[in-house]
């Protein structure tokens, strides 16, 4: 009765997969606290904690009996939600299986140590200190790739590691979605340059009413108090699922739009999470990287830098802080899109954003593949960056040694952010469609119809869809960069007379 | 080889032990953040994540190679520090496969379920609603003793419950100490009824100040800041053990002890675990509850509500306070100590306290025992309440349901409040001999050499003795009740002009 051989495996490998998640969760909250709660002295008992942690769910992940139940189930004719958490066991099983031990050791060991290596390498602006580092990290990570890949061809190691934040995507596939951005970017930037920056806001701005601010916008989006909490950080993130759903923020008292932004685009992130059905089957919970980014990018960009969120945002702030040297909604939403030629891309605007995303992920696709070798690897990168930005890299700390991602081994995450950026535009595109009143929600921070028509199209579908599937089922297209790119031309183009 | 062959075991069970004691203080943290910090709607997935962390704490403790390693150490010449950590694992992996796990479920989901039913008839003063709970819980509890116990007679069932908390603790060395403390006690209490109580605090207490004299407190005796933090809750605790060993507490507007005293116990316990000299291994963390108690209640009692201390206490009161109608130090201290004969265990006097215990111990141990049914535990407790505190209990709210402890399955817990009591006035008599200037010290809150005195021997001690052969060896005598009641008389015999 293969029938009940196979639900009796759903069962038990479910039972299985919410044991892991919820293991999971308490890492993340392990990492939450590091952040937010822990002591100083806390610090290297916290990474024997953690790494006790990822032993027992590598241990639980690598478990033959998780293979038998997923060799039990291949074939058969499940429910979407069954296929849907067979494929993350799949994933997780073969992960924790084909690596061997000491290369799990190994990655651990060199991205542990390469940390503080990168963190005074930058701050010394030399890449020659990193790049011994670096050279092993990827070494051990195109091996990690040749370890999980499935297909063959140029590509093949690079998708193997895509594939970890990117479930089922492939270089064959994003590459050009990603790639297509650059002409019409390239050409709005341009423009851009050529016209004079609007105001900025000028004065001082207390961490205290940026806070209070920061906690008022997050309750009026929608982000449930009841469930989360909202701390001060150095780094600011969102972290956990369901019911507890936390988010990190941090205030710079000179520029009150890094926190306010920073906590809109985590309630993007938190929005998402609470929203998830199920907190322990992966089916129920989010569907990919560029998914998650997609909606902390959507409630940053299409709603917070939005014109018609000006509206509210203006007398908010003058609540909060009093004369800011800006005199309405317009100026203020003029401000809030300041365009800068910046060299670093968390302090990009959206019209540079993707740029640097670009440049990163076809500088690491070539690094896995082994076309670029890493002593060759800054100097590239500034070559790439005066051909798309026009400017000149002053140090490596402004260039090549900017970001954390490539210490921690995270080859194949850049990506995500552009994915992010290109559906939300797409979801911003169709529900401008379905909500035809949606200006006036906006512009009175009243926006309970675009969580709800969020909730319903993307965070119930949980990851019963591939990103693409997913975003084609929500808007009735396959995504594509043009909703992107329409957006950020008619957005720059009115703010900068273009 | 067999001397290679068991340091092969030694290694190989203390990485075990190490691996279970991290995940152990995981859950520890779980524990202090459902308190402390997480949201409401967090309470249902928090409970699915600690579920996971102690299914997995189990399997490892139950694990056979465990049991291999202990029997490979068996009988060898340890060195005391691993013959301390072979205790120790033998004990865990004793209980992790002794008891079948039908019976670990269902006292786990009768606690669960009694948790509810026992607050609803303390509210309702009513014991009748809780007896058919509690006598499940006795049941199963009497059932696990059967599977732990080592011993036969009337106390061996009581005697495997004793042990979890004490280890090596039995009623036969217990009981005469505990019981020993009755007749001064009973005397003590009733020469002080006589007495007209001195002078209480009058004026309101706000909380913000009372939670900076708290941690003011807590700095002075020595808490590291840098290894802990301290934070509002409903019932304070302290959780953790070496470089992060948190606080909690609370204040009451209309009394400053209440936060005060309950600041200086748990910094008792929180020195105790910032001394602990490896926090990952049995021999080197506490060497049992008593010890833990002994530790909290000598610096709340010994030094935090002594004559000396109130000398620094008093104009810090004054500054945080203003004036709150007590007039200096001596009557500071007398208000700090005034004995109230009240039915509630928690708000007991040192009077007082050890008679609360005494009581509970032995009706447990009649509980456990079987010579007392649930059904007449209720009359038995008013009885023995009036015999030993000259009143008739109200309602069973204050009496038989009072405490939480029996309706979470907790049987063996109370008797280690009074050794704590017992063991904290050995260690102040042997302290008084070792540090004459102590007095002074403790009047100006300057008391590294206290701290330093315990850190060394018993600290630093781990668990490498049992508790009373480590209070033995730190005061040159066997732990007895006299010089506690020595203290009590002494101390009230002062206070009350007996």
């Amino acid at each position: 009765m293969p029938e009940i051989a196979s639900s009796d495996a759903v069962g038990a490998l479910r039972a299985y997969l919410r044991r892991i998640a919820a293991l999971e969760q308490v890492a993340g909250l392990l990492s939450w606290d590091q952040e937010a709660m822990m002591p100083a002295k806390g610090a290297a008992q916290r990474a024997e904690q953690a790494g006790a942690m990822a032993a027992t769910i590598h241990a639980l992940s690598a478990d033959p009996r998780m293979g038998e139940w997923i060799a039990a189930l291949e074939g058969e004719a499940l429910a979407p939600d069954a296929a849907a958490d067979l494929r993350a066991a799949r994933r997780r099983h073969r992960a924790a299986t084909r690596l061997p031990e000491q290369l799990a050791e190994a990655l651990a060991r060199e991205t542990a140590a390469a940390h503080e290596v990168w963190a005074a390498a930058r701050a010394a602006r030399d890449f020659a200190a990193f790049a011994p580092a670096l050279e092993r990290i990827v070494s051990l990570k195109r091996e990690e790739a040749a370890c999980l890949a499935e297909g063959e061809g140029a590509d093949a190691l690079y998708d193997a590691l895509l594939d970890q934040f990117e479930p089922g995507a492939t270089v064959a596939e994003v590459a050009p979605l990603l790639e297509g951005l650059r002409p019409r970017l390239s050409a709005l930037r341009a423009a851009i340059a050529e016209k004079p920056a609007p105001a900025a806001l000028s004065g001082l701005f207390p961490a205290a009413a940026q806070l209070d601010l920061a906690r008022k916008v997050a309750r009026r989006l929608g982000y449930d108090f009841e469930a989360g909490r909202i701390d001060l950080v150095v780094h600011p993130f969102c972290s956990g699922v369901g019911g507890d759903v936390r988010i990190t923020t941090r205030t710079d008292e000179a520029d009150p739009f890094n926190c306010l932004y920073s906590t809109i685009h985590e309630v993007g992130h938190a929005l998402y999470a609470q929203g998830a059905p199920d907190p322990f089957l992966p089916n129920a919970d989010y569907c990919s990287m560029g998914v998650h980014e997609s909606q902390s990018r959507f409630w940053e960009n299409q709603i917070g830098r939005s014109r018609p969120f000006a509206e509210w945002l203006f007398p908010a702030m003058r609540e909060a802080f009093g004369n800011f040297g800006i005199d309405g909604p317009e100026a203020l939403h003029a401000a809030a899109n300041r365009v800068e030629i910046g060299f670093i891309r968390t302090e990009a605007d959206e019209a540079h954003y993707n740029l640097h995303v670009l440049l990163r992920f076809e500088l690491e696709r070539e690094l896995i593949s082994g076309a670029l070798p890493v002593a060759a690897l800054e100097a590239e990168w500034n070559a790439r960056f005066l051909h798309d930005f026009g400017r000149e890299v002053p140090h490596a700390g402004l260039g090549v040694l900017q970001d954390v991602h490539w210490s921690a081994g995270l080859f194949g995450y850049f990506p995500t952010y552009a994915l992010g950026n290109i559906y939300a535009a797409c979801l911003d595109a169709a529900m401008a469609r379905d909500l035809p009143g949606r200006e006036a929600m906006i512009a009175q921070a009243e926006t309970g119809p675009i969580l709800a028509w969020l909730r319903e199209r993307i965070h119930a579908k949980g990851a019963l869809l591939s990103a693409p599937a997913l975003i084609e089922a929500a808007t009735g297209e396959a995504p594509s960069a043009a909703p992107l790119l329409d957006h950020l031309e008619a957005k720059f183009g009115a703010l900068y007379g273009l």
